[in-house]
C-alpha cells in the first residue's frame, strides 16, 4: 500500500487516504482488479458494532417496535470476509439469512462526537452483508451474528468526498440475480451521524472501526415461508456511489 | 515472562504454562508483588465473551425468565482493567452496577468441543467484575457492557490443576467491605462445560479467550431502592482457590 503503510486501517490512522487517493491517480493500475485477491476492507478492525432494526420496514417484518434508542451487538473479526468470498452456512442451522447493509469506517480516534460534527470523523462506506443464524439469535443476538464467515465487507472503500451524504443511497440485495431486498437509507430510523453520536457515547471510536446501520425490509425471516441462504447461492449487497460485494455461500 | 513470551496469551498458545510454573518454583520473585501494577490477567483476548443470566437467583431479582439456551455477549478489549485499577463510571449515566463473576481463560485453539471434552481446553481461572450500565442495557445489552475500564480481570490466573471443578467454588462480592454478592459456582444454570460447548458451537475459540460465566443475585438492579456504585468507592470480587479481585471506581 504505498511501501508506507501495512493496512487500510494504518493508512486511515496516518491520514494517508489524501496522499494514497493522489498516488493512485498518477500511476496507472499495475495488476487486474479481477486478477487480485479482495481482503475484508478492514480485516483487522478495533471493533465491529452493528445497529439492529434500524429500518421500521425491518422490524415491522420481523415483528419487533421501532427502537427508541440504537439497539447495537458487535461481531468478531473472524466473521469478516472479503468481496468474491465465501461464506459459510454453520452445521448448527439452516436458518440462513441475508442482511444487506451500509457500513461506515470510522477515520478518527474520537469518543463524545456531536451529531452536527458526526459525518466528519468516518473515512468513508462500504457494503455489507449480515448473514445471520436465526435459530440462534433466539438465544442471543450475539450468538446468531458471530459463525466464522458470515459478514463479508467490501469491495472497498468509498470516501467521503464521493459520498458527502450516507442517507442519500439506494440499496439493493440479489439473492441469485434476484432483488430480495430495496430500499434507500434516508429511511433509517436513527442516520449515521445519530449512530456516531450514540456509539461514541458508549465507547471509543478507532480508525478503521466497522459500523454497519442495519437492513431494510426483505430479509428471508420476514416471508412465508422463510427463504434461507444454502450452499450454492450467490448473494450481492448493491449500494450506489459503492458498487456490488458479491459473495457465494458453502456449507461449514 | 521467562523471556521466551510476551504475554500470558503467549505462554497459553505456546504451551508453556508447566515450565514458567516449574520456573518460578525454583526461582524466588525479584520484585514484590504490591510493587508491581497487575495488567488485565489477559490484556489482548482475541474475544470475550460473557453468559448473561447464568443463575437463577439473578434472572429472578432482574425480573427474566431463566434462559433455556445460553445468552450472550461480547465485550471490547478497552473494557478491561487490571487489578487494584480504577473502573469508569461514564458521565452518561449514574446507574453503574456490579456483577462479580468467574472468568475461564481459555487454552486451545478449539471449535465443536463436546461438553464431555470441554474442561480440557481450559486453560485457568480468574475473578471478573462485569460493571454495567443499566440505563443504556435498555437499549441493548452490548451498549450497557462496553463502556470502557468497566470490565476488571483478575488479580491472576490460577491453572486447571488447581480448580479441577470450576462449580466447587464460592464467590463473594464486597461493595466498600459489604458483602452484596455470595453464592456457590455449581448454582450456574449452564454450567461452564455447557457453556464452552455452547460457544464453541456458534466460533472459534482461541488461546486467552476470555468466558465470564454470569452473575448471582445481589445486584445493585435488584434492591429497592437500587445501590449503585460512585466515584471512591473500592469493589472485590473473591473467589475461593483464586483469590480477590479489588478495584476503585472513579468518574469519567
Amino acid at each position: 500500500m504505498n511501501g508506507r503503510w501495512h493496512s487500510l486501517r494504518d493508512a486511515i490512522a496516518g491520514k494517508g487516504l489524501t496522499e494514497l487517493a493522489k498516488a493512485a491517480r498518477n500511476q496507472p493500475p499495475d495488476v487486474a482488479l479481477d486478477a487480485v485477491e479482495l481482503l475484508p476492507v478492514i480485516p483487522n478492525p478495533d471493533k465491529i458494532v452493528c445497529v439492529g432494526v434500524n429500518y421500521a420496514s425491518h422490524a415491522s417484518e420481523v415483528g419487533r417496535e421501532p427502537p427508541t434508542q440504537p439497539s447495537v451487538f458487535s461481531r468478531l473479526h473472524n466473521t469478516l470476509v472479503g468481496a468474491r468470498g465465501q461464506i459459510v452456512r454453520p452445521k448448527a442451522s439452516i436458518a440462513f439469512d441475508f442482511e444487506g447493509e451500509l457500513a461506515v469506517i470510522i477515520g478518527e480516534h474520537c469518543r463524545h462526537v456531536p451529531r452536527a460534527q458526526a459525518l466528519s470523523v468516518v473515512a468513508g462506506y462500504t457494503c455489507f452483508l449480515d448473514a445471520s443464524v436465526r435459530d440462534f439469535q433466539k438465544h442471543s443476538v450475539t450468538a446468531g451474528k458471530n459463525f466464522p464467515a458470515t459478514g463479508p465487507l467490501g469491495p472497498w472503500m468509498v470516501t467521503t468526498d464521493v459520498i458527502p451524504d450516507p442517507q442519500a443511497l439506494t440499496l439493493t440485495t440479489r439473492l441469485n440475480d434476484t432483488v430480495v431486498q430495496h430500499d434507500t437509507t434516508d429511511h433509517m430510523i436513527f442516520d449515521v451521524a445519530s449512530i456516531i453520536e450514540y456509539l461514541s457515547t458508549v465507547t471509543w471510536l478507532e480508525p478503521g472501526d466497522v459500523i454497519a446501520t442495519g437492513t431494510p425490509d426483505g430479509v428471508g425471516l420476514g416471508r412465508k415461508p422463510p427463504l434461507w441462504m444454502k450452499a450454492g447461492d450467490t448473494v450481492e449487497v448493491e449500494i450506489s456511489a459503492i458498487g456490488t460485494l458479491k459473495v457465494n455461500v458453502i456449507d461449514e
